[in-house]
């Protein structure tokens, strides 16, 4: 059982380990779309595509398949580590009382699941790239979905990282349904950063219909955001250099940069 | 001017778009251990590999090269814009009054240096996939080296990361010349949570001496931990499971796993 992470979504930027995996399944589970934009790579697997509210229902289905003796790989975009299918395999796996094992050492346990997560460039590293440098510092990334988590929750993170002055990389920010978070995100985040602190908005990096905007904090409530966007927060030291958005990577200087 | 990522180390874990860049570059500058990792990909660039500590070196000469005219290259193990060269690429530019441009639109900036950032697969996506599924749910990264940040930001960091339940990553937790902190950091976390909080750590992850160990916050400090390492802390929610390392993607279960 492989979960594999493609990246951004444009095939290029798929690990040469990740495009060999799929090219060897014979089963290959995923969201719909994201399977479409790596359809070169899939060789001759049978493909299984779902829709976007059906992780549960997938991944039970991949899990049985690989149960069943068939090389099967399940797709996330971007890294399946991060938000994403990794932890799902592992939580059906513990509900159904399948016993997993790492991939590799299935000698230890014949009758076990061999899982192997085979990790993707993440969205906020394909985000940060196209903005230039946001995440040289320490950060915290906070969904702002609170379709599993209490806002409560979520609150208190923004809070919390928000005062310690990490730079901060919203995932889910707003969705159709749910539009109110990323206003209130902001003035939780304005009681402790100026409002002119740099942000960066990344919708699509790195595949058809990219954009890349800079604003600030003040500016970002009414910004355009959607599902497909990551949002970028500066800390206390970031600044904009010619389009670009950057944090330092030290306080003070304590390195020499040269005159 | 190209910063690439080499991801965790093993060629095969670099995207197609990062090779086809060092396949194409005149020059490319690193750290030598790193370019020795990748030898089979640099076709025939100049290869200029320098020591640990000449970052600074390193990215000024690359940054005079790249304004030499000739393609030019700069290699970041893990992810370039994660605690690594992107940023100081920018400040050495900055400092020196270079204006930049990101590649692709040198048209707007005739005398610009255009710079692209290559994303690679970040050492906390290698370490997660190593460990199963640690990072499902919000997360912090902290890196634990006080020479470029007072430790009173860094442990302000650890304090508001435990206590809002962030999963925390630790990188650079410890050095032959930093011992002390990584016990600091885990008596403070210990504050806000279970001494049997589920801890991963992942020395040299996809890569040659790859280990994997499962311990507890209480056992983290007299763990193997060194330069090579990345520490997982889970969340409250987090959990071990086959000896992978589980943080569920919700809170409650608002979701059927079945039966």
């Amino acid at each position: 059982m492989y979960v594999i992470g493609t990246g951004p979504g444009d095939p290029r930027h798929l690990t040469l380990f990740a495009r060999n995996v799929l090219a060897s399944a014979e089963v290959v589970f995923g969201y719909g779309p994201y399977l479409d934009r790596i359809a070169s790579l899939l060789g001759s697997a049978e493909v299984r595509p779902s829709r976007m509210t059906r992780e549960v229902e997938r991944v039970t289905r991949a899990v049985e398949t690989a149960l069943s003796g068939r090389v099967t790989a399940i797709v996330s975009g971007g890294d399946p580590g991060i938000y994403a299918m990794a932890g799902l395999v592992f939580e059906v796996c513990k509900q159904r009382k399948i016993t997993t094992v790492a991939a590799g050492t299935e000698a230890a346990a014949a009758d076990a699941l061999p899982v192997a997560v085979i990790p993707g460039v993440p969205a906020l590293s394909a985000g940060a790239a196209r903005l230039g440098a946001p995440l040289m510092h320490d950060f915290a990334a906070i969904s702002l979905s609170d379709l599993l988590t209490p806002w409560e929750t979520i609150e208190k993170r923004i809070e919390a990282a928000a005062e310690a002055d990490f730079v901060i990389v919203l995932y889910n920010p707003k969705s159709k349904r749910r539009s109110w978070q990323l206003h209130a995100a902001c003035t939780l985040i304005a009681r402790h950063r100026s409002p002119e602190t740099p942000v960066g908005i990344v919708a699509n990096a790195m595949r058809e219909n990219e954009t890349v905007t800079l604003t600030s904090l003040q500016e970002l409530p009414d910004a355009p955001v959607d599902m497909q966007t990551t949002v970028f927060i500066g800390n206390s030291g970031s600044f904009q250099l010619d389009g670009f958005l950057v944090t330092p990577r030290g306080y003070g200087n304590k390195y020499d940069l040269g005159e």
